[in-house]
């Protein structure tokens, strides 16, 4: 997406000749990411030239716009990681913390097994900050309702908060591991997660 | 160590000069795997210069029994496996199946810990074989206990086996991750492991 908000900062005298374009290469550079998304999930090794025939457009396009696979790629992991903070943004926390967590859980897993093989696909283009954000902020929107838990006493407060953290994020990926691997079913996941979660806390 | 066994594999007339070389040689190995198992596992980074210079070896003996970083990694990989396959073989898990299931975490735990930097260190450099022997040989000994265990009554049976496989080893890797990132401190592990994994199989 860096080439179009450098194009948007050309002089003002060739704006009106480059609006379509722009427009263009807006709806291509949506297809590509969405064609990636949807490739990336299922094959983390879609070549580029799959992609560009998923998403429509050719390969000089393609490269136009993503001139290597690590640049497509943090484009897809930002675009995932934005869409999964605006999705858990709006989840009802409130109420009773169990209920409330369960809530939670199911929306995590989710986002976890629809974007966690492709955070891996992309774990080698991201930077250690964009890492370090696919962990915090989940995390932190966790921690908050475990605190919440353990002061109306609904979970155990015996075990430091940050380990009962990293069960949850453990579990959540150990399921999508599962599912990848084809030991539990996808459809079994979400309730096996909560009840998991929900036992450990217990 | 391939070098070695190929030597091992020459006409016998030069075995008499070769002998003092091969007992040098296999003493370089040893320190040069020592070395990089014990800085790897701080420092995935590590560089061979380093390697070399914590084993007591010069540059050119390192590159002279491992051609690349991902054959010394190949080799770490495969002693910590083989090893960590000897120590957990040698557990008593006879008896009680959740204070059996006690030790052979206690067990698990500290050589997840161990290695598990260096696994992950290595990962890039392993077969899709090796990888998959990493996950399940320790797998398949939690396996056996845990059928030992739902037929006994000692833990639940009303979740897949192979999901609680996956929670004891997603608990474990949790663990590591968490100790990594100073989240946790180290010796409080084994515990949190213990008690996370027997309250959710209860």
């Amino acid at each position: 997406m860096a080439e179009v908000r450098t194009k948007s900062g050309e002089p003002a005298k060739t704006a009106e000749t480059k609006r379509p374009k722009r427009a263009d290469a807006l709806r291509n550079i949506e297809a590509i990411i969405d064609a990636a998304t949807r490739m990336l999930a299922v094959d983390a090794d879609a070549s580029l030239n799959d992609i560009a025939k998923g998403a429509g457009v050719g390969r000089i396009t393609l490269y136009g716009h993503f001139d290597s696979r690590a640049a497509l790629l943090r484009a897809v992991a930002d675009r995932a990681i934005a869409q999964s903070d605006r999705q858990l943004a709006t989840l009802d926390l409130e109420g009773d913390p169990r209920a409330a967590l369960a809530r939670l859980l199911e929306a995590s897993w989710e986002l976890t097994h629809r974007y966690g093989a492709l955070v891996i696909a992309a774990s080698q283009a991201l930077s250690p900050e964009q890492l370090q954000r696919v962990h915090d902020e989940p995390a932190a929107r966790v921690r908050a309702l475990l605190e919440r838990g353990r002061a109306a006493g609904a979970f155990r407060d015996d075990t430091p908060i940050e380990w009962q953290v990293t069960v949850i994020q453990a579990i959540l990926h150990g399921a999508s591991t599962a599912v990848y691997r084809g030991e539990i079913a996808a459809e079994d996941a979400p309730g096996l997660v909560r009840d998991t979660a929900l036992a450990a806390l217990r």
